[in-house]
């Protein structure tokens, strides 16, 4: 090994070579390790980030010491080696070194054909990327006379003879490549991968292996299991007289087909040997690889491997049936998958390998896929759902008066906008499939319809598919994937819960979401909210008549009669979720919610309580808020109207009782919503305390219970000292926290989100991604009091926050019991938690 | 002296005994003083509080002792002597002692008729106060045979004659005296003027002086200042043939008058030797006294001293006076005036010199007082407010749907309720007079009258007064005092100037509101408020306009006509403060309160703009909010459509240089409301710095300028050290702050803040109080992150908390450079900074 004049060295891939990722990328690397494993790699160099960087910049190193790898006429292949393969480079130039003398040479080993085919390629190619010519000039298919003509309209273009120097050719490659990761394009799509900005390139060179040729030749890539299922499963393609991943001549299967030539028919051996990679890799390498070889005249070369493409759910299965094997230890397997890519096994996938009759293109903005009729307009939209017809709402972009519609639809395209567009943002928080600037289709908003690429037409009613993963419009209904667990899926996270150390309940307001709760195998249910149970036509009559009466003792008679409903509402909660805990909100909506606000709904209210309806009207409109964020809710409805609160906390003991006798064993936590001060802890406290002692008398039974606050005011975090006197848990709403943090209506913020986030006023969307700076500091301001008074006070998140792998790191690493989310995202929340308890184990107690 | 059996001493008051206020009470004490004065007091015993709370308890001391000093046939008084004379204690005991011994002997000295009445007056009042008689049998006039008759129905009524020990006579006294001051109803009294709950009491006891006699005798007070207006004035009474403040036989003018007799020209020498006192006390008292004598056959007796009564604006023109004469020092003179007390002169009060006809009496649950026709309710006194006729809303309680009816209203009146009730709370917010609790008035609604006391009727549209200063509702229209400011009280502020160590400005938004300011000596205008500059009939078109045009150039064109309207109010604003900070807050409200809400205005607005009825209808429903307090608004705006802000900017620079044209120097403060990141402070000072260059190279002119923040959210507090990057000042709204800390709207609160406040969720409205131990700690938190960042920056509380004394001691001991609050609380807010800072003098820098 020779050094470069003035530069640092390139290596030769040897086994014992010094090659880093971070200094050659990821390509160079896995060469490397391909050699090692004695896998036919032909010979390869690899030029270091630094060297790259010189080239860029105009700073050409001497490139005569490759000689001593490539010999004087080589024939090499120049590839893309940054550090993660995700961040894609320049693409791969194939035969360099292609000049006349070369081609004389192929003429006679190869034929006339062969040898003309790849100096036209090379010199078509070496025009356009290199030279950068009019790629028009360059695009004449192979044929007669092809390649002479491709010469003499270089020549002419360059004033030159096209270069017949290797190593001068070499040069020009290099330099073109080099500065084509430097384009600002390249950056900018690099960066949108997760690059940083300072990302740099290593390159590739390795001697050509022709795949064209006598006997057998031609290119392809193998691999061992399928890319969707991650199932066991041989799958590529063999293309004979190919090269790299140039037009086929002649395409075989890979396994034996009755469809046709199969490479196990045509060459056994070489089949096999192939396959004897396999176990080859996924041992040594430690993962399913896709390996990409040549063969020449019936020899194989390995020419690059790169890890298989995989669905999320072939990720697990992959992952854990690696660890099974005993290839990677178990944790290894659980830091392979990414916690949020598990979001897409819980959202109806389009199934990929389905046949897709894609209408149109945009930015993928929200994953997920739906189907649905077209409509043009957030009131097509929210008709359609009365009609609970599934329904997709297109629009040029969306407004904030479109967030009912959105509400309303299945999924949302939009012709305009990009990833933090007011469709974008607001899609992302309801959880809807999204597709933004879909540019290639465009609104004719008079007659209701939309043209696509090549001028096809879709009308409103007309059924779409969105599939906002890949950012896809399909026509019609596609093949949905469930969003199904399978046996990999259920291992993965049980594994997870043996590594995790926070504990992940779930948002469960009814049986239906219980179950989920279940099947997603949550910790319990951190927050059951009791308003839904008021609203049923039956027990709305009820509610509004309470509203009507003046004593406390009218209120309590009317309460009375919702006692047994809400009772048997817990025991089917207590029933399917027996053993595990369960908190339930008390009341907290603004009465204002339940009354009508149309003259006919105000009508029939007057008849139901038997008062004028001027009266009726005037105390409706008594009860309207001017802030109902800010108003008379939760706990304040507690302490002036304390009745509601002795039902509800009667209804949840006499239900444990009940529960109890059928086997169901439950310690309910009480919670009560929107505290700001400790005496209003207190008062509530008192009561369900007494509540509790009567029911206890009257039914000579036993049972238990915690009582706790939900934490969503900013004083409360302040004053969680005095609050936790009485609170044996604090459960900090999010949302509402957010809300009054930033002093921010979620349900108002639409109007100028995208804005904010456009102009980085903030980084994300506060009600998306829970705000560390602000909210955050409050809850550990809330739980360091909190703890302070009471040391083992159980804290935790019960917001929309709670599934978010950020704001699991945050509250793990602030010492949180646990975060409750939505029960569909239970899963990506218990891998998320596994992950940070993998990478930062905390500290031995 | 000799020790009572088994107690704790007695003490005569002599010059040289151990007398203390917290044992003896203030009485004791000042007695004490005018015997060093060498007043003519008699002989005079005081108890300690812990006799008197023995004697409570039922064990009595041996009295004996006492004859030592009053001897053994003795005739004394026994008054009360609480540690504060405001906390009351039962009425005076006279002729202890007198039994039919003595009153032979004074048949003999004094005349038959006077020693009868003296020992009917005794016999009367033992009879009702000490033994608890029924007091029909004991309310004869005296005359022949009342004195036998009440002696002969006390014997039947109690089985026993008329005690003629007197030593047995003062045991009951005391032991009836001692047990009054324990009942419930005297402890509420007192612990409603501030009394702590310990509270204890003294008893003095004083050899009677007669008043009776021949010769000149009788009784009466003088004090040497008028109670109203604290100007030099003898005032006061003499009855002659009267003991302390019984009866009187024969009352005579003080001062020679023309109406009259006067002890002036009867007795002149007397006359003078009472006059004596004044200086006496003045000097060495220090304070201006009411004396209380007694002169028997010419011979004055001093039986007791009070500090003169006096109305607020008297007690600052004497204090000023002492002051000004080198009695007491200046800082002294200021601790003297409570600061609340100034709230007086700052409202109409009723003329406490004028005839009044009360027709009800109730608790004086809000200062000021205000004429105007009786209105029943909420909507006809919004009715009488459009009509711009004063109007006192009466109601039996108020609820929240009254509020509208009490903002329009001039004050309120209502038939139930303390303290706490909804009525008292939300009046005291307001600023109303509000007299609560007045249960000698009945509601009659259906006929809308009141009937008061001996039934007199009151219907809609009869004028009434409410004084609730005093809680009297007086028939008609009662003479007023102006809120006048005279020399003294100006006198008072100035010294309070010199002496306080946080600046005090005014919030104003108009000229008016400056004037004001300026008149009450503000150090400047903390908050002008700007939205009402785009109210007036002719700027809300434009702003209509402005919010229906979708380019940002056509909102910067609509909103230039704008300008010079906003350039003048400016120009004004600054020629009134020229020389003082203006601290002018960017537009605030949301843009939905510019819009119509009725279909008339809507039909209107689109024919203004010139668009279908349908649209404008539609987008005025989309700019409507949920929560418009947490909407979009302040700096959202700013940052949204930051042509307003644009538009501000210049109109304010173009001022600032026209006011400097006339000579009115100004350096304007421009403050950025709701801000919640520093993002959105940077992206509104770069446009601002931009305006301002844009203004400086147009006009070539020069101006400096200070851009700061609002804090409003407790984000803000929170973030404050980034936030303080960009920002000279930092504001607190805590009106706002106090909304989002609690998660509390103001407009909302009023439904349940009377039961908050009464069950003491909150110890006060927090909207009326700062919260200090919430909102406070915002307070304290972004003050001090601010100040880390920013070691100079100008820190202040710009809500409405900012007069109120509790959050001035708050603000100053935090370090804050000002508060800035509505005028008419300025003067209250200097007198009371300058209170902290005589009582809590700042460390030295």
């Amino acid at each position: 090994m020779q050094k470069f004049y003035d530069f640092p060295e390139f290596v030769e891939l040897t086994p014992t070579a010094r090659v880093e990722k971070s200094r050659h990328g990821w390509r160079a690397k896995c060469l490397q390790r391909l050699i090692r494993l004695d896998l036919p790699v032909p010979p390869t160099v690899a030029l270091p980030v630094e060297t790259v960087k010189a080239i860029a910049t105009g700073q050409m190193p001497d490139l005569a010491p490759l000689t001593n790898v490539f010999g004087q006429d080589f024939l090499i292949s120049v590839r893309s080696s940054p550090e993660n393969p995700e961040w894609g480079g320049p693409g791969t130039v194939l035969n360099v070194g292609m000049n006349d003398a070369m081609h004389q040479r192929l003429c006679a080993s190869h034929g006339q054909e062969a040898a003309d085919a790849l100096y036209l390629n090379f010199v078509q190619g070496y025009a356009i990327h290199v030279a950068r010519l009019d790629p028009d000039m360059f695009s004449a298919e192979a044929g007669d006379g092809a390649l002479e003509q491709a010469l003499a309209a270089f020549a002419e273009e360059m004033d030159d003879d096209f270069p017949q120097d290797p190593l001068l050719q070499l040069r020009e490659v290099l330099r073109s490549m080099a500065r084509a990761w430097e384009g600002t394009t390249a950056r900018l799509l690099r960066q949108a991968k997760g690059a940083p900005a300072e990302a740099t390139l290593g390159l590739v060179l390795q001697e050509m292996a022709l795949g064209i040729g006598p006997g057998l030749s031609g290119s392809g890539t193998i691999q061992f299991v399928e890319s969707v299922t991650g199932q066991p499963q041989i799958t590529g393609r063999f293309r004979g007289q190919s090269q790299g991943r140039t037009n086929a001549v002649d395409t075989h299967y890979l396994t034996s087909d009755p469809r046709g030539a199969a490479l196990e028919d045509v060459a056994p051996d070489v089949f096999a040997q192939l396959c004897s990679y396999s176990p080859v890799c996924r041992t040594r390498l430690r993962e399913e690889m896709q390996i990409e070889f040549t063969i020449e005249s019936g020899r194989i070369a390995v020419i690059d491997a790169v890890r298989v493409q995989r669905s999320a759910r072939a990720a697990v299965r992959i992952a854990v049936a690696l660890a099974e094997d005993g290839v990677i230890p178990r944790d290894e397997a659980l830091l392979r998958v990414e916690p949020r890519a598990l979001t897409e096994l819980l959202h109806y996938q389009v199934d990929p390998r389905a046949p897709r009759d894609v209408i149109a293109r945009g930015i993928a903005a929200s994953p997920g896929a739906a189907t649905g009729k077209i409509v043009f307009s957030a009131s097509a939209a929210q008709a359609a759902a009365a009609r609970d017809e599934p329904c997709i709402l297109v629009r040029r972009e969306t407004q904030p008066e479109d967030i009912r519609g959105m509400h309303a639809a299945n999924a949302v395209l939009t012709e305009r906008g990009g990833m933090t567009s007011h469709a974008a943002v607001i899609a992302r928080g309801l959880g809807l499939p999204c597709i933004v600037g879909c540019n290639s289709i465009t609104l004719n908003s008079r007659d209701r319809s939309f043209t696509g690429p090549k001028g096809r037409v879709f009308r409103e009613g007309d059924i779409i598919t969105v599939d906002g993963s890949s950012g896809e419009v399909l026509l019609g209904e596609a093949e949905m994937l469930e969003p199904a667990l399978d046996d990999g899926f259920r291992t993965l996270l049980r594994w997870a819960d043996n590594v995790r150390d926070i504990g992940i309940r779930a948002n469960a307001d009814t049986p239906d979401d219980a179950r989920t709760a279940r099947n997603f195998e949550a910790d319990g249910i951190g927050l059951c909210r009791t308003e839904h149970m008021f609203f049923d036509e039956d027990r709305l009559t009820v509610m509004r008549e309470m509203i009507f009466v003046d004593s406390p003792e009218d209120r309590a008679a009317v309460l009375e009669r919702l006692l047994p409903m809400q009772r048997n509402d817990f025991i089917a909660l207590f029933d399917i979720m027996a053993g595990a805990p369960v908190c339930i909100r008390l009341f907290d909506p603004p009465l204002h919610e339940f009354l009508p606000h149309d003259r006919e709904g105000l009508r029939e209210l007057a008849e139901a309580v038997g008062r004028p309806l001027s009266e009726v009207t005037r105390r409706c409109e008594a009860l309207n808020e001017f802030n109902p964020m800010l108003g008379m809710r939760g706990v304040r409805l507690g302490v002036t109207l304390p009745e509601i609160y002795d039902m509800q906390a009667r209804a949840i003991f006499e239900a444990v009782i009940e529960a109890g006798r059928r086997g169901s064993v439950i310690v309910p936590e009480i919670m009560i919503p929107l505290v700001s001060a400790s005496r209003e802890v207190e008062l509530v406290k008192t009561r369900i305390d007494a509540v509790a002692a009567a029911v206890r008398t009257q039914q000579k039974a036993q049972f238990s219970y915690r009582l706790g606050v939900m934490m969503e005011t900013p004083r409360a975090a302040l004053r969680a000292g005095e609050i936790a006197e009485h609170a044996e848990f604090m459960s900090f709403g999010t949302n509402d926290l957010t809300q009054m943090t930033y002093g921010l209506s979620r349900d108002d913020a639409g109007r100028f989100m995208s804005t904010y986030v456009n102009q980085r006023v903030f980084a994300e969307d506060p009600f998306h991604i829970l705000d560390i700076e602000g909210v955050g500091e409050l809850l550990l301001i809330g739980a360091g009091r909190g703890r302070a008074t009471r040391r083992d006070i159980t804290i935790s998140v019960c917001g929309e926050h709670g599934g978010n792998p950020e704001s699991i790191a945050f509250c793990r690493a602030a010492g949180f019991d646990y975060v409750s989310c939505s029960p569909f995202r239970v899963p990506v929340a218990r891998l998320a938690a596994a992950h940070f308890a993998l990478l930062a184990p905390k500290q031995q107690q």
